[in-house]
């Protein structure tokens, strides 16, 4: 929400870089640490940064608490990439699948706090099956379905404690209760946001009470998505929140109202390939290999095609938007309905597109170039990619 | 249009891979590679196939005409990992930034015949300025725009010829002509099949006489997609034909008409990892990571939304599709409108998805797990991403 003042870097400075290439602005990631940590802390709780987004140790180091950890991953190679890299509590938080179970206890016994998700009975026998066979003790947390977004089960539901005892008596370790409010990505206004916090949180605490009252400990009640970590007034009962995309953000959460286009911190930088001005359209060298073919903003009450295009130091051209993507073409053109002039771009020029969606992005990527006071400072790959 | 007769991996065969991971039938792939070149072989005219689809060394030696080329790539970085595995014969299909002018001439230094794409004056001049620069003969092709779809000067532009003679001076090669149209992708029938690679073959044909009439010799006329390479009746004057995804097939074909669904070489291997029974959805642990986001059969006839889905043995269940992605979650449903059944799929089961677009799906892989006769026979890499 916050408006940049950060020297901007100049044509000259990106010029040797090779496009498309992805940028990343350090001084807009740091603020967007530093925001939500400083949310979170009043209200008592820690995060426990989804690293899904960023997939970089270099930026993990700056997200996590401490060097190792606690942390969030979303495959069993992101939790072995970041063990190698030094962190040591890690939660998977997809459900597993039974034949990753031996991937997973093959990380803890090498001394990685690994805990896993499951949210239905045949896991929970598999775990416990797990657990038995190779007398090691699998914590697990018991996924809970806070929204109607996708996973987990409903809460009130007495499978909750049926798959906890099914996971005690095998000799794993049921650790408590986790949900995702992927549904605040639905919201329009701050109310709804709010409301979506504190809905999930709310949800979370109860079923975290009905193991309790079951006689189940219950030590960890882990809630989180970025929009809801943002607007959580309250977080009574709830031990961590996790978030991912709030590292980068993009123009999905500018458009739900976390946060404004100013703090989008990557960027793909693209060079102008050529023109046809009877269409009144720019051709770039930046399709959706680069952009990646996500169109989160579809949606959403300003369409922002395949992104937004700014000039080489970052600000926007009014109404200029990436109409179409192919595999190494993206077509530039005015939003529909804008009477905002066509820029003056001639080929070479370099621009800037911020992203939909800054996981799906990043993912197109293997390194960051990173952006300090208007120069490129590093460039920070991403870990390996696959699963 | 072919039916498929050969053996089907077991799901035993397949338990051992990870999932998600990305599966390529060769039987399939061999008999779409063969389909294109025995339709062409009468015609006259050698296939240059595009290497940006499989990105792999073993599938571009299955692909190619000789081992050293020829070869098309949309990106200098295919170019020069292909050039490493010996390819010779090269062209760069996106129109070219300046800035890149130098990695080009790099390749050709390094012995690689590559040839690169030009639409415009800009472009040209700072073609013939490095060929200046370097006392090179930089091999272009100029691009026309054979279909209102992209790049490429309009036929009949007296541009044209201003842009050969630039390249000209400069001491570059102006080696003729190339389109792509992009636009048969719109067809919906066999008739605007024909169509269009016959209008794509007409604008390209015509340009060239237009350079010819010029005094440029044009060697090269080059045309294709996949689709109009598979539907063209008469190439007179084309001296090539470009093509990429008929490789492996997808749903985007499928849905113009270009293939079968048992053509489709490749597919996503998932997981269920849970159900949501209220809702009729089985969760797999293949999200848009796995299958990328693109939605290319959102506007056919029939919306395949993420993928098809189909039994490990490659059947497609009736009617059940991926409806939603995250990340690395699936949602499976029934197709919208249709009364088939949900299968049965307990937690654990395996499933095969088919992609909308093989080259997006393919993009989010490191590597293709060979199907050969119901066997895992083989782990071909593809080449490093990036630009």
């Amino acid at each position: 929400m916050s408006t940049s003042f950060e020297p901007s870097p100049t044509e000259s400075a990106l010029a040797p870089l090779p496009t498309p290439g992805l940028l990343l602005d350090q001084q807009r990631m740091d603020r967007n640490i530093a925001r939500l940590k400083q949310h979170l802390r009043p209200l008592g709780v820690g995060l426990r940064p989804h690293l899904k987004t960023s997939k970089s140790i270099d930026i993990a180091q700056r997200l996590m608490a401490t060097p190792t950890g606690p942390a969030t991953v979303s495959t069993l190679k992101e939790a072995e990439e970041f063990a190698a890299a030094g962190v040591k509590d890690i939660l998977y938080a997809v459900g597993i699948a039974p034949a990753k179970l031996n991937r997973a206890v093959a990380l803890r016994n090498r001394g990685v706090d690994l805990s896993i998700v499951v949210d239905n009975l045949d896991q929970a026998k598999a775990v416990a099956a797990k657990c038995r066979e190779l007398g090691v003790k699998l914590p697990t947390l018991i996924e809970i379905d806070s929204d109607g977004h996708r996973a987990g089960i409903q809460p009130g539901d007495p499978l909750l404690v049926e798959i906890a005892r099914t996971l005690q008596e095998g000799g794993a370790d049921p650790r408590g209760i986790m949900t995702h409010a992927g549904g605040s990505y639905d919201a329009r206004s701050e109310a709804q946001l709010v409301a979506a916090a504190e809905q999930e949180r709310a949800a979370a605490v109860q079923c975290a009470e009905q193991l309790r009252a079951a006689g189940f400990a219950s030590p960890v009640v882990s809630v989180g998505s970025t929009p809801t970590a943002h607007f959580a007034r309250d977080l009574t009962g709830v031990t961590e929140v996790r978030a991912g995309v709030f590292v980068f953000f993009d123009l999905v959460m500018a458009g739900i109202g976390v946060c404004s286009i100013d703090d989008i911190a990557i960027s793909v930088l693209a060079s102008v390939i050529g023109h046809q001005p009877s269409k009144h359209q720019i051709l770039v060298d930046a399709g959706w290999m680069a952009m990646s073919r996500d169109r989160g903003t579809a949606n959403q009450p300003v369409d922002q095609y395949y992104g937004l295009v700014c000039d080489p130091s970052g600000r926007p051209y009014p109404d200029l938007i990436m109409r179409q993507a192919n595999q190494e073409h993206g077509v530039l053109e005015i939003r529909p309905g804008s009477s905002a002039p066509l820029p003056d771009l001639p080929v070479g020029s370099l621009v800037r597109i911020l992203p939909n969606h800054a996981c799906a992005t990043a993912a197109q990527h293997t390194y960051y170039n990173v952006l300090s006071e208007g120069r490129v400072v590093a460039k920070w790959p991403r870990i390996a990619s696959g699963w």
